[in-house]
């Protein structure tokens, strides 16, 4: 296949070194299926995965895909060639930025049949993020009456993740209030079914007094959790649940979860398929979950930008939207 | 009442500043009870408390007591004078190092009936940490037939907290490890309950490997955090659930839970009552599930040594048996 990789990690201002590389798939094994990729997005993790420490050159990126199966492993039971699928995948293997892709298929489910290919690939990753750590980690019911009263404070909503997680949370019963600052930011976490969008460049304690919040159950924070870390215990319920996706940059006080008995995660959607859980088929039923929802209407895609041709010139420019910390939603790149 | 209190903190050094106090405490109005204390137990929070501030002198401690119900306020549904009842209370008020106290009643449960006041002095404060681990912090299932399969590690499972939370783990169908060091912690560790006793002055990663454990889902730490904190991350499975009781000294690396995606928290059991949350009657529940499993043989007392006469004198001396670290179980003072 045709892939675009590296050889090293490499910051944006030594320039572009994504390269175009013809590599050998071989044939799916096991449960594994062989995918032709269609179209594939950008999102934070790869910009984070460029920097880390090639070990086997080149690196192909990418974790999120729509495709067509093209074959299928001796022990595959959920797929059947010609299948449109989606799937976020693993670092530890050659990603989506490729025109095929082996994957195993319990990290797959059928792409959601009224969307376009540029539309579905928006959900895979950032869907996948907002199930485990909704379902998971906070440990919600599978039943929105369950979770009725139940209140969410998702920092940055506007965001690929937080525009999903706002879209599964409000489908589960929950109260979702998030963070934003400008006004497509704003209009857009509304959009994707925000109750309320308070701004996260004014003080976020006042604003809860403001709209009588007297704390969240649940604080999901994706971006800059060194910046939000009081806070999101200041304004968490006693024995809530605080989640981040974003590492940190300093070692932080535990102590301060103390009086409240706070529980804190550090949410990694590849834990599952890096660690190859016996559980990895979860990522399969949550994308089947958000599939489904898709095709009742529930969830809307968050596609907001799409380009068309994977090259190493339209990935690195990619990449530069991204670090820029501005995107609403998701950049997705058509193969053809 | 009588009570033993103190004017400011003080360490041990100092000499016995505890003092004998007659004090006032008034009627019990709302959901109040007031109780005749007839045993106390002394925890490792009792020490930890007299060296914090004290705001309203003087400072009555005591977290532990079994005694009668002499009179109720007007709001109390649950109890009626002349219950022996057994209870933790919380660190805003006068404690149990009293011959009198007022107590919420949703903090409050009726004593094991099978029980001496100086057995069941040793487990309100004690079975609700590992309550309220093991139900809200872990989310283990009230049915032992869910929990099948799942692991415990209780990092020293000799102390008063460890001993009843492997009796609770082992109940609720889970397999318990413990460590300890010394013959006696060993023993008394393994006639709690345990499965599997490791030593703690040994490198726990390669028993776990001799004892074929790849991992396990839980881990609570009721000793030095600070020393386990990189232990627990490499032996808890992948989003497994780390807690502490026990205060860190040095911030820490939050980045070590994300390959795992685990979650981390610091349990404290005076959150509801301090908080006075809506969910405080959780206490009463806790306590009743304790005290049912006593009467019908499930569990045992963890009280190890007694005293009689509650005086400055005996109260300072249990603090100083309390700060050597080598307690097994507990130990409790009868007030007469």
């Amino acid at each position: 296949m045709k892939a675009i990789g590296f050889e090293k990690t490499f910051k944006l201002e030594e320039g572009n070194l994504f390269q175009t590389y013809d590599l050998e798939l071989g044939e799916p094994t096991k449960r594994e299926l062989l995918i032709n990729v269609q179209s594939i997005s950008v999102n934070p993790v790869d910009t984070k995965q460029r920097v880390t420490v090639v070990d086997n050159a080149p690196r192909v990126l990418g974790f999120d895909s729509v495709g067509k199966v093209e074959a299928v492993g001796p022990e595959v039971e959920m797929f059947k060639e010609g299948d449109i699928v989606f799937y976020s995948g693993s670092p530890n293997q050659y990603g989506s930025n490729a025109t095929s892709q082996l994957i195993d298929e319990r990290l797959v489910a059928k792409a959601p049949s009224n969307l376009k290919a540029e539309q579905a690939a928006s959900l895979p990753l950032t869907g996948l993020t907002a199930s485990e750590t909704l379902f998971d980690v906070f440990g919600i019911s599978s039943r929105p009456e369950d979770n009725e009263g139940k209140t969410l404070l998702i920092i940055n909503g506007a965001g690929g993740v937080g525009s999903i997680a706002t879209q599964i949370a409000k489908a589960y019963g929950l109260t979702v209030i998030t963070t934003a600052s400008r006004s497509e930011t704003v209009d857009w976490s509304k959009q994707m079914g925000a109750d309320i969008v308070l701004n996260h460049k004014e003080d976020l304690k006042q604003q809860f007094e403001a709209h009588n919040l007297e704390g969240v159950d649940y604080v999901f924070c994706t971006f800059n959790t060194d910046m939000y870390y009081d806070t999101m215990i200041e304004l968490v319920k006693p024995r809530g649940h605080i989640a981040t996706i974003v590492a940190f940059q300093e070692a932080q006080d535990l102590n301060a979860l103390k009086s409240k008995s706070i529980s804190f995660t550090h949410e990694f959607m590849f834990t599952r398929p890096l660690h190859q859980t016996r559980d990895m088929v979860k990522h399969h039923e949550y994308l089947k979950d958000i599939s489904e929802k898709v095709e009742q209407g529930i969830y809307q895609p968050t596609t907001t930008k799409i380009v068309n041709g994977l090259t190493p010139e339209s990935l690195f420019e990619a990449h530069q939207l991204l670090e820029s910390n501005t995107m609403i939603g998701k950049l997705v790149i058509n193969l053809n």
